[in-house]
C-alpha cells in the first residue's frame, strides 16, 4: 500500500499514520519528493484494505500494490488449471468445450431432441435452466425440481454433462444431486452467500460476469469460491452494460487475454447473451475460440418461435452444427481441437 | 406490442403472425406504410412477452407498448404512497426521512454512542450492517445475529426504527424478528429469490438500485415484492457504476423526478455510496432533497480512522448535526420539513 | 510517479530504470518490500508523462502521484474565480447565472419573445445557436451567420448577456465578433484544435463535459484554453451517458463538489440535455443549484410544438418563470441569490 | 414513426395531431387499442424527426421505425463496398488489409526503418500521426507538416499506402496533398464540420468510433460524410468506454457483425487503443480477423521505451511479424487472405 501526503502535509500527521502502522504489524518508508511526499508499507497489504487511510489527516490518496486475490491468480499457481468435469470431459485443456442447450428446460421430449441434435454436433455438455432468474415476476419461471430431473435422465440417457443455474442457498443441495456443474448467473455474481455454499461443494462452478463487474470484482467472486475449498471455478464472459442498445449486452474480448493472464483457471464464453440475437452468435464465437477461449455456451432450441424464454438469441440445431464446422477451423489456427 | 415488419415480408409471414396472435387470444391491426407495414396487437401484452416475436419470418423489430409493472406503477395507484414504518414514523410523507448510522455494526457501546448522537442531531432512523456484502472474502463480514441483537437493544434504548441489509433467503425470519426494515442492497437487486421472500412478510423493505440497473429493471424488482404481497417497498437511488474514477458511484439524481412519475411509490437517496467520499456527501445530500427525495440514508461514524468498512464516506456525528441544519433550509424551499 | 516492480525483477532491470530516470534529469528512490519493490521518482512528473514506463522490463505498473493540470487546479489558485461576462454581470460569485433561451435560433422575432420573456423572470444571459451540431445531416443545421447577427440584435436590445455554440476554428472569429460568450459543446470537448484556437481569445468560454469524459479529462480539456492564455473558463455539466435510457444523458451531480474541491473555476448545469424532457428539467435544476452550482443553462422557447430542435426538452416561458421562484428560495437555503 | 397515446388522451388531442401530420404532408392511420390506442404515420419519416411529437398534449412516447440513415445502409447497397485505397489494393474484399506504424511520426530514419519491416511482415498501409490529439497540452502534439512530408517520403520509398489523423477543417487540404486516407480519430467522430469537409474530397476515410457512441450514432457519422459525396468510408472499431479500467478501452466485437448487416461499408479493427497493453493486443486481432472485420490497424515501434506516445501499446516490428503469421492461419479459417 502506498500513501500519497498532501503538499501541506504535517510532522506530526505522518507520525500518526506511521503509529497506525505499527499498531498494525507494519513497517514503512517514507519518500520525500518535491511536490509530495509518500509513504510506502511494508507487509501483508491485507490488514490495511480495512483500514481507511483516506481518512487520516495530511493523506491525499491510497493506492494499493498487490492484487487482492490469492487462490485465482496466476502468481500462486502458474500452469493454467484444468477442470475435470466428469469421466474423459475437462475444461481447459488442448479441447474446446462445447455446451449448448435451451434457456429453459421445459419438457423433456424437446429436451432430448435438441441434447441428441447438439451432441451429434460435437457439444459435450447440456445447458439448461430449472431456476429461471426473469426480470419479470409474470413471466415463465421455470420448471424446477421438475426440470432438474428431467435434465438429469437426459444427460444419462446422451452421455452429455450437465449445468444449470443456482440461484439460492436453498437450492444448492437439491442441484447438487441432479446436475454435474453449477451456474453462478450474472445477478448473482455477488450474492456473496451463494457463492460460499457452492465453495462448500466439490462440483465445478461456472462463473458468469456480473452485468457490470470488473475483472478484479469478477476475480474476487472467484476467490469467494475457492476460499471456501472449492478449486473448480471456470469464469464465463457473458457480456458486459455498456451504452449500447443495438446488442443485448457488449461482448468484453479483452476479458479474455487479460483473465487468462492474471489467473490459472479456465475461461469460457456465453455469446448467446452477449449479443441477444441469433444471426450474431455465430461471428462472435468464432471471435472467442480465436481470442483463446477455452469453450463456448450457447443457447439452442428447436423451435425458437416457441421458446419460452430467450427465443430470439437461440440457435436452431442445424445453425449450431454448421457452426461447429466453422468453430473447428478456427480451433485448429490457435493449436487446439473442438 | 408493436411489430415492425421487413421490407420484403410475405403475405404468407403475415398470415404466419396473426394467427399466433388469434392463437394467443389477441387480435391484430394492420397498418401498411410506403416504407414499411406494421402489425399492432391488441390485448394484454404479458402473453406477448414471452413470445419470441423477433424470431417470426418477416420481423424487422418488436417495440412493447405498455410498462411491465403494474402495482408499483402510478397508473394503478394515483396518490403517492406513505409507508408506515412504525408509530408516527412513515416515509413518502412531508418529512423527510433521515437514516443514519454506521456502515456495519461493531458492538453495542460505538452503536449506541452513534445512535444518540444522530438522533439528537434528527435522524429517525438507525442503519447498521450485520451480515456485510464485501468484495473480498478476507474483509470483516459482519457480526451476524450477535448484530441484530445489538441492533435491536439500541432501537429500542432510542427509540430509533432500525433497518439492516438482509442478503440470504436463510436470513429473512432472524431479521424479521430483529428489525423494523429490511435492506436490500444493489448486489442483490436481481436476487430474485430474495425479492420474493420479503415480498412474504409485511415488513418495509428498502430496495437499493443495482449497480447498473436501468429505472425499468428496479421497478420490476419492486413489483417482484409487491406481487408476492408486500405493498411495503421504497427505492433507494445509491449511485450507478459509469466510466467516472474519481468519485466511487455516479448519483442518478434524474432517478427522483423519474420515479416519482412512473411510481406511487417513496424514493430515498444513499449519498455515502453515491459519492464514496465523507467530503461530497453534504453537497449530493442537499440536492437529493431539493430533486424532491423523501430520505436520506447517510452513514456516521464516531471515529472513521478506526471502522471496519467504509470508513472513508463517513461522516462525523458533529458534520452530521451540521448537514441537517443545512437539509432543513432546503426541506422548506421545497414545502417539506426534515 | 511511482512504478510497482514484478515480484521477479532482477537488479539490472532496476538499474536500468533508474539510468532512464537520471537521463530525463531525475532522482529515484528504493523502496524494497516483501512481496514489491517499488520505485518512486523525484521531479518533475511532465517528463514522465511521455515516457512508457509500462514497457521496461520488470516493470508491473505504474501510478502518477501528481495532477496533470496545473492553471486549473485549486493549488494553483486557492480562491474561487469569478468570471466577468460583461458589465455588472459575472459567474463565480455569489449570484447564481441564470442563462435560458431556445436550442436553435429560428427567426429574430421569436428569439426576441422568448429573451424578453426570459429576461423579466430573472435570467441574466440568452442561449441560442446558430451553428448546431446534429447527430444527422439531413436535420436542421442552424441559421450560422445571420442567426449570429440576430442574437447581436437581440442581445443589444434586451441587455442579455448572449452565448452560442463555435463547433470549428473556422467560426472562432466570425462568432467572436457577434456574441458575448463561446460554448464549446459535449462532441467538441476534446476537440484540441478549437481548444486551443479560442484559448488565443480572451472571450469566456463554456466548456461543456463530453458525453464519456471523466473529470480528469474535462479538466484538462479546461487546462488547453488556459494554457493559451485565456483564464476565463467555465466548466458546465450537462449528463454524461451511461446504460440508462429513460432519461437522455444521466446528470452526474456529483461532478459539482469534484469540480469545486479540484478545481477554482466556476461550474454550471445544463439540465435540459441532462435530462431531455421539460417534466424533468425543475427538479435536477433545484438540485444543481443545492449542491452548489454557479448557474444553470436551460432551453425555453415560447412554442415546443414547432421548435426545430430540442422541443421536448424545451420549457415553455411561465414554466421557467415559476421555476426561477422555486430556485429562488433553494438559492436562499445556501446562501446565494439567483 | 408510431405515436403511442396516453390512456386519458381526447379526441381533440388527437385531431390537433392528425392535423399536424396533414400539415407535414403525412397521412396518419389510428389504432384504438384496449389499455392504449397509438397512431401510425405514414409517408417519409424525415419530416418527423425534426417534429417534437413528444410535447404534443396526449402524447406519451414515440417511436421511430425506419432508420435515420439512407447512403450508408445495406438497404440502399445490397452488396458489400470495396474500397479503392491505391493502385491494387483496396478494402474490403477478400484480402484483409494491415495497417502498421508507430503512433506518432517522430523522424525520417525511425518511420522507414519500421516501414520497412511491417512491409516485410505483411503489411500495405502505414500508418503515423502527424497532428496528435493529446489529452495534456503539455504532451507531444506532433511534427505537424514536417510529419507529413516525412511520411509522404517513406510511402513512396516503401510502395505503403500512408494513413494521417485529421483533427481540424483547416488541415484537410494539406493532408489532402501528402498522404492517402484520411483518418477521424474517435475524439472527432462528431466533428460535423470536419465530416463535411473530408466528404468534399474523393479520398478514402477511416472514421474511428466515438469513445461512447452508438453504432446507430457512428452510421449517422458516415452518413454525414457520404452526403457530401465521398463514399469511401471504412469504419474502425477501436474500443469503446466502459467502466472496466484494466483495459484501456472495451473493444466492442460484436460491432463487426452489426455493421456489417446495417452497411455496406467495410469495417476494421484497431486493437492497440482497444486493449492499451502490447502483450494483449495478438488476442484481440486474431478475434476480430475470426469475427470478420476487413483488415487492422495495429502501432508498432522499433523502440517502445523511446516512443513519443503510446509505447505502452505498441508491438516491436519482430512480435507483428510473428502475429502475422497467426492471422494468416485464421484469415484461411474464415475463407480469406492477409
Amino acid at each position: 500500500m502506498i500513501v500519497v501526503l498532501k503538499k501541506d502535509v504535517t510532522e506530526a500527521q505522518i507520525q500518526h499514520i506511521v503509529e497506525k502502522a505499527q499498531e498494525l504489524g507494519l513497517k514503512t518508508h517514507i519518500s520525500r519528493g518535491v511536490e509530495r511526499s509518500i509513504i510506502g508499507f511494508i507487509g501483508p497489504e491485507d490488514v490495511l484494505r480495512v483500514t481507511p487511510l483516506e481518512v487520516f489527516p495530511g493523506v491525499e490518496s491510497v493506492m494499493p500494490v498487490l492484487s487482492p486475490y490469492k487462490f485465482v491468480s496466476r502468481e500462486f499457481k502458474k500452469e493454467s488449471s484444468e477442470i475435470r468435469i466428469k469421466d474423459g470431459l475437462t475444461i481447459g485443456g488442448k479441447k474446446i468445450a462445447l455446451i449448448a442447450g435451451p434457456c429453459s428446460i421445459e419438457d423433456y421430449d424437446s429436451l432430448l431432441e435438441v441434447a441428441q441434435k447438439v451432441k451429434a454436433a460435437g457439444a459435450t455438455m447440456l445447458r439448461g435452466g430449472a431456476f429461471k432468474p426473469r426480470t419479470s415476476p409474470y413471466d415463465f419461471q421455470g420448471l424446477g425440481e421438475e426440470g432438474l430431473k428431467i435434465m438429469n435422465e437426459v444427460g444419462r440417457k446422451t452421455g452429455l454433462a450437465t449445468i444449470t443455474e443456482v440461484m439460492d442457498t436453498r437450492q444448492v443441495e437439491i442441484i447438487d444431486r441432479y446436475v454435474d456443474v453449477f451456474q453462478i448467473g450474472a445477478r448473482n455474481m455477488q450474492n456473496f452467500s451463494l457463492l460460499k455454499e457452492v465453495g462448500k461443494t466439490k462440483k465445478p462452478v461456472v462463473l458468469k460476469r456480473g452485468m457490470s463487474a470488473t475483472l478484479k470484482e469478477w476475480l474476487m467472486s472467484a476467490e469467494y469460491i475457492m476460499s471456501e475449498g472449492n478449486p473448480n471455478v471456470i469464469f464465463c464472459e457473458r457480456g458486459v452494460r455498456t451504452f449500447e442498445t443495438e446488442t443485448r449486452n457488449t461482448l468484453d474480448i479483452n476479458a479474455i487475454p487479460v483473465i487468462k493472464e492474471k489467473s490459472h483457471l479456465p475461461i469460457i464464453v456465453d455469446p448467446s447473451h452477449a449479443v441477444g440475437r441469433w444471426a450474431w452468435v455465430g461471428s462472435v464465437s468464432k471471435a472467442a475460440v480465436a481470442a483463446g477461449a477455452d469453450g463456448l455456451m450457447i443457447e439452442v432450441h428447436a423451435c425458437p418461435e416457441n421458446a419460452k424464454s430467450d427465443g430470439a438469441q437461440s440457435l436452431l440445431p442445424e445453425k449450431f452444427a454448421g457452426l461447429v464446422d466453422e468453430l473447428s477451423a478456427i480451433a485448429k489456427a490457435v493449436g487446439r481441437v473442438v
